[in-house]
């Protein structure tokens, strides 16, 4: 995947621009940038999980991009000269990846990937290196030898360790119990079920249509409590930790030898994780924005030189 | 709630039929039975639980009536004169009662309860007891001085514990690991993999149409490699044996002493509770549909007689 020599000897063409998308299981980012890589524009949508299917997604995705082209002064026209690079959470295998790209969109081209992918190759500017996203959702990403290896990101709830979905349900399972009696009061509890007016049936009525961000809302208030002291809200931030640790280990063992931990829930697991892990981390370069567009302008210099 | 002394001078008119419909988040049961309590015919249908809602939950109920009323030798016109006593799961709340009754129907009554309900009033003869359902979900129910105290039963994901699709869920989240390489290898984590042709990507995406029944049907195989000794097996169902404990010692709490566990995954569990809980255990005398049926009985004798 390295950069071949002769693709410098191209010179990019100047009425190109690129679109970098990070999509995941709450928000997506649009930024447009010029073939230099300069941010021309940014717009912002909702949920662009492919969980909830390619309509949808592409739908969050041209909500934001309208915002960003226009943003950057272009008209809508000139879309036709941009080249999309999505990364988008729930982009887990290439029939995925084909189906998205093949939806038709008023782009020049479109590559889509993980949106640990793109956070891996934002992160490195384009370099080896791995990454943990806690977010929403959780994903980890190996960039080695010029391959891209996953470990967890197969969705929620069967995965997505240590992630704010998976967080809040658990958080919100201990509340009923306590509620009930079957645990000892917590505040975190308290906290929670006054959301619901301490009324569990309407909890169990929320969580039929409840989707991951709408679970990982309570996160938040896990580890505001967990500061507090709160016994419950430690223990399960005790039990994001040991599978946020868990995940990393599996990226390192991928053969990288350091690691980005990047999302709201990861940020917020960096002070209590291990020292030996702590030691490993390093700060990202560039967000998931960045590595898409990478992402979209590699393939297009790619296919020009090839 | 115990029957009042005026209502046994009223005897039973001849032409008046009761239906006991036990549904759960798997199957639908309906029996017909007439005044003095004898089974005329029964029928069978697919999930019932309310968390689909009052239209579909009405569709599987009516399937099975239907087929009890033909087994009886009944013409379908007999309905007008059956009153109907349903338990269904997922049916926590007086405003889900009050809903589901008022739907139009051919009956000349409907009384809606949990399915927890009907179990209790079926398991003591109507009498008062305890008793812990344990199946796809998972409820406590308490029947004390006439009153029905529940523990749990609030439903997937965030209640149902020790239940078959929590078992399931947390079986099909501990096999993914095992794939990654991020747990020791295990048989359990082998043969459900199989099923999905040890592809992450297709369990990924079959999670997300998943409902409890689904996850439930992977219950069976935990218990079978438990058995067998496999360590995640027998991990997860310790899991489940504690949950159920707990949920055991709510419903004892509420003042009961003693206690009746159903429901294919409670049978399964009886072997490993803690001797103290197991001395509690009796037999139930009568299943979910028997107490529908009192439940539909003891309503309309209350009506004729108040």
């Amino acid at each position: 995947m390295s950069t071949s020599p002769t693709s410098s000897a191209v010179p990019p063409p100047r009425d190109i621009w690129y679109l970098g998308v990070d999509g995941g299981g709450t928000h997506c980012r649009a930024r447009l940038y010029d073939a230099d890589g300069r941010v021309l524009g940014q717009g912002h949508a909702g949920s662009a999980s492919l969980r909830f299917g390619v309509s949808h997604v592409w739908q969050q995705v041209l909500a934001a991009t309208h915002e960003a082209v226009t943003a950057a002064g272009l008209p809508l026209a000139s879309l036709s000269r941009v080249h999309a690079g999505l990364g988008l959470a729930g982009a887990i295998d290439a029939t995925t990846w084909r189906e998205m790209a093949a939806y038709p969109t008023p782009f020049a081209s479109v590559c889509v990937r993980s949106d640990a992918h793109t956070a891996v190759l934002g992160a490195y500017e384009g370099g080896e290196g791995g990454i943990l996203i806690v977010g929403t959702g959780s994903c980890g990403m190996a960039h080695v030898d010029g391959r891209f290896s996953s470990v967890g990101g197969w969705g929620f709830p069967l995965s997505d360790h240590a992630s704010g979905a998976w967080l809040g349900l658990q958080a919100l399972r201990e509340a009923l119990l306590c509620h009930e009696g079957l645990r000892a009061p917590s505040l975190l509890a308290e906290r929670l079920l006054d959301e619901f007016g301490h009324e569990p049936a309407r909890l169990a009525k929320w969580q039929t249509d409840a989707r991951p961000r709408d679970f990982a809302r309570f996160a938040p208030a896990v580890f505001e409590a967990a500061d507090e002291g709160d016994i419950l809200a430690t223990a399960l931030r005790r039990r994001a930790i040991d599978d946020a640790t868990l995940l990393a280990r599996g990226v390192l063992d991928l053969g990288v030898t350091r690691l980005c931990l990047v999302g709201g829930v990861g940020r917020a697991l960096i002070p209590h994780l291990p020292t030996w892990l702590r030691q490993r981390l390093t700060e990202p370069l560039g967000d998931a924005t960045q590595g898409a567009f990478l992402l979209a302008r590699r393939l297009t210099v790619r296919e020009r030189t090839s």
